[in-house]
């Protein structure tokens, strides 16, 4: 994490409304996705869960609020795998921005609440049109949620 | 919808607090599914997006937001499905709790913001440990997002 500006900080205004990642939000979950320093194609985010996002199963994190926070966080790394893939610098215009097209995910063991968790991401395959990624998250260093991701770029805006 | 009582309506009062569905979060979705009259294999429910949850496309619904009402309706509805296969009546005890052990989200086209919702889901397998189903959305008759989905059962609880 050398760089302290988050994926989404670089987001236009008009883009930056998501619940889960706009800054512009103020009712949002604000996810902030970096570069990984420890791997070339890794990024990585945290996220404390507010005590209400508890899940039906007492003591452990909401699993929408889990599937939420990977898409944010998948998005965000489809957008810093985009800018890479066309040599163009972060934040530069016309926008890149990239939407969910598929995400699978599998709850192999219940999330802990109380703690921060940390999102990962690795990038498997980048096209001029997709992203797609591998996802899991862990609490206390334990992978608790793995997924699969495929993010498609938005046709350009002025 | 002859039954105006929902499936998370019967959950004990301790299972009551997740995000998407507990009626017992104040701060939560409050997801409420019902079966649906068209189908014996069916179950629906509704839900209006927030102005705030929109997504990184203006003016269409977040697509973790649609992920976790998705979630908390399939596991509203393996509940029902489940009391259903052992021959219980809704809400009898031990509670019949169902987690989220995969789901797979298929985002079809953007879903607009500014109306209510439509959550589908179909059973498609019940055992004693897990229930299986189909699900999608519809916005304005218009179905945005497909899912597959697997829940396992809890433990039995007092």
């Amino acid at each position: 994490m050398t760089n302290l500006k988050a994926f989404q900080d670089y987001y236009p205004e008009a883009f930056g409304h998501c619940f889960g990642c706009g800054a512009e939000n103020p009712h949002g979950l604000h996810i902030k996705s970096y570069w990984n320093d420890d791997a070339n194609d890794a990024t990585i985010a945290f996220y404390t869960p507010q005590p209400y996002h508890t899940g039906g199963y007492p003591g452990y994190v909401y699993g929408g609020l889990i599937a939420a926070i990977l898409d944010c966080h998948g998005n965000g790394t489809a957008a810093a795998a985009g800018y890479r893939f066309h040599g163009r610098a972060m934040g530069s215009l016309p926008a890149l921005r990239y939407v969910t097209a598929s995400l699978q995910l599998d709850y192999l063991k219940p999330t802990p609440m109380g703690m921060t968790l940390e999102l990962h991401a690795r990038i498997l395959e980048v096209t001029a049109r997709k992203v797609r990624m591998e996802l899991w998250l862990t609490a206390a260093g334990v992978v608790t949620v793995k997924a699969q991701m495929v993010s498609v770029a938005l046709p350009p805006s002025p």
